[in-house]
């Protein structure tokens, strides 16, 4: 089964660096860097705006773990956003793709 | 466990505000507003297109349906795309921050 | 139960011309394509680069595999990165406009 990670970055430089580091480490086969997104967030009680780069990693169920931990250490912020999950269905090439991970 | 919820909206600012009222209510922690997207749909037989504006609200699964009802009366559309899942891994960070919604 | 395919084009023309397809077909309700994504992605173990347009099909979780297998046949790669996953929730707008795919 293969899997989607949503998380966003601070600039899409660093997002390519982790990108980059987390496919040489086999967890995920690729990030796609999205264009600046604007956030709207609660922290610890404060409701705070921050301009950030959306990325989405593709991997596969058994590598999400591993990916998610990974990701978790390299990131510039203390406290990332990072949420990944199941697909129920993929294509043919995806499935090969993913599964070879 | 965490969750998301895609939601386009006409514009980042009506975005804004409805996303800041959710996250004021505690149901969501956190809107990420994108650039606009092309948006081709079939609504009562007819394919018609529009541009809108992608968001991306994290919450917890605890949170979903509350946060979902909550979205869909105060978007601008009477027929608002509304659409919600479960997360299936998600970092430490995230499960702290998202788990205290 | 609703449904949510990921998947990126070339670029947008290609995106919408398959995406009217799908919805001709009766098997998604509407394409969201977006602002082009910088991918970083290994293939045949070479890390690769490409500018690319991330799209978002809506569907039913009935209607899934099949629209999954229509994109798979009208992509323009001969191995295209498609990832479809099941939603936990929607608005009741959307279950209806889903549900009627």
């Amino acid at each position: 089964m293969s899997a989607l990670i949503y998380c966003p970055f601070p600039d899409p430089e660093y997002a390519e660096r982790v990108g980059r580091q987390l496919i040489e480490a086999g967890l995920v086969a690729c990030i796609n860097i999205g264009p600046q997104v604007r956030s709207v967030f609660a922290w610890e009680g404060v409701v705070d705006t921050a301009d950030e780069v959306p990325c989405l990693f593709k991997t596969s169920a058994t590598r999400l773990e591993d990916a998610i931990a990974l990701l978790e250490d390299l990131h510039p912020y203390d406290t990332p956003a990072i949420m990944g999950w199941h697909c129920d269905a993929v294509g043919a090439a995806t499935r090969h793709w993913l599964g070879a991970l």
